[in-house]
């Protein structure tokens, strides 16, 4: 229950962020509702099909499907009130990364795959759906080049996550908590102090 | 067999028009082939992957890959009459667009989804294929943004398929048609009257 | 033994390509680690969501995982000595192209599909990294538009494999090898003679 409570404030959060990028590049509500659906599930519909959970669960549950709907129509009626609490809306949007990432490596691990495979299913379910979304509205997504590090948190929090659920005896939350936790305050850290990726030297094209 | 030939018509109407896409990006005959096919089959193959029928029907049944082959073969030769009925094919294009957000939901109803599910895999049905080939071809979905109701014609006939499938005893045909009917005369007349799908309001960019 | 090794070769010179575009797209590590393992396994996860090969085999065999990994590594350290061979790239781009066309071809064939879907899935295979790699980087798929024949060798070895796979007895070396051989002949002479796919006549923009 709270897993499910939590999965679901994940999800709405992405919806969220999602859809204020509609919002953003004056999409019309079907783009709002698109993106926010895509952004709060894409990611895990990709690793669940990749696994051969289906149909996905956040396909089949309702409950699933109603949150990035609720979350696309207060978007639509109230964004001017979401964009003022953007800052705070990337502070929710870590705690979605960091959660995801390791639930998305648990699941896979459930599903019987290596811990290589799994941390990479983790950070798909964290990032596929951001991916999904800057795609639908025709960027390159911002995981790959810019702003401070989103997608090295959720691999940092899927490897110990799947060496963890792998390779240990330990209880699940033993491991999923300073897992996610570590991907959580990596995140806020390179918001707060602007770590970037590390980019190739001297290039020419 | 009824069944087949409109749903092999309606294939053969978004592949057209996939093609042309192809033709007025000056793209060459591989790139025909592929947005004739991607527009065709791909709603089809995304909902059949999310609701476990794999390999998707349209896929391993070979009269499904003949008919964007064949239109992507007509198109590379008649290009400039079928751009001259353009309007013709908005037309034909809504019957395909009715019929596949019925014939969508209604799959994945015995599949055993809930009608939200159920109804969302009827749009995807519509109007997945239309948006993989507007993402191959480097544009924003065309259904998010701009133009007459495209999408919410479709959300319509599946809302109201998925209820009638899923919540009354009603037979098939008794549901279909009128559901049916129904996308297909409100995107007529959203083509006719030139509506448009709400926009919110000031932003803030 | 052969087989795999070939298999993980085709993935490292693909994933090669994949890392040197986003150098040259100016992307981080994180765009050069996400395009080097969408260009080499994004081909062959499709295909296997595609036959029911659930989860794909580049996903649940680490060994697959590894390659593009340390390709991507590989990339951001020596860029300038890759993007000096680049001719030297192509030509062994080629080989994988006709190893995946046929390789990807014979799986289907084995899963049970028929000449022309698995001839499709072969052509899946061969150009399917490629294609989401340019989505990914904000491209419209080159093997749609220009540049020397690309995906029409790739069709021609997955034609000629699923005729000998489907209709004759013959040993599957005694189809495979011909049919890569012609695919990559044909790829190396349209690099060599500048061929090029027919584009559609005059065009009313």
């Amino acid at each position: 229950m709270l897993l499910l409570t939590l999965d679901l404030l994940g999800i709405a959060v992405f919806a969220v962020a999602g859809g204020l990028l509609a919002v953003r590049q004056r999409l019309d509500i079907v783009g709002i509702v698109t993106l926010a659906t895509v952004s709060g599930l894409g990611g895990g519909w990709i690793r669940d099909v990749l696994i051969g959970q289906i149909p996905p669960t956040a396909l089949a549950d309702w409950r699933y499907l109603a949150v990035p709907l609720v979350a696309a129509g207060l978007v639509f009626v109230w964004h001017p009130q979401f964009s003022r609490v953007d800052p705070m809306i990337n502070v929710l949007d870590a705690f979605g990364l960091g959660l995801f990432c390791v639930a998305g490596t648990l699941k896979a691990v459930d599903h019987g795959l290596g811990p290589l495979p799994a941390a990479l299913l983790g950070v798909v379910t964290a990032v596929g759906g951001g991916m999904l979304r800057d795609v639908l509205s025709g960027r390159v997504p911002s995981i790959m080049s810019k702003g401070q590090l989103y997608a090295v948190p959720a691999m940092l929090g899927a490897a110990i996550a799947a060496v963890g659920f792998s390779a240990t005896d330990l209880s699940t939350s033993v491991v999923a908590v300073p897992a996610a936790t570590i991907a959580i305050v990596v995140r806020l850290l390179a918001i707060w102090r602007g770590w970037t990726a590390p980019t190739p030297g001297s290039v020419r094209s």
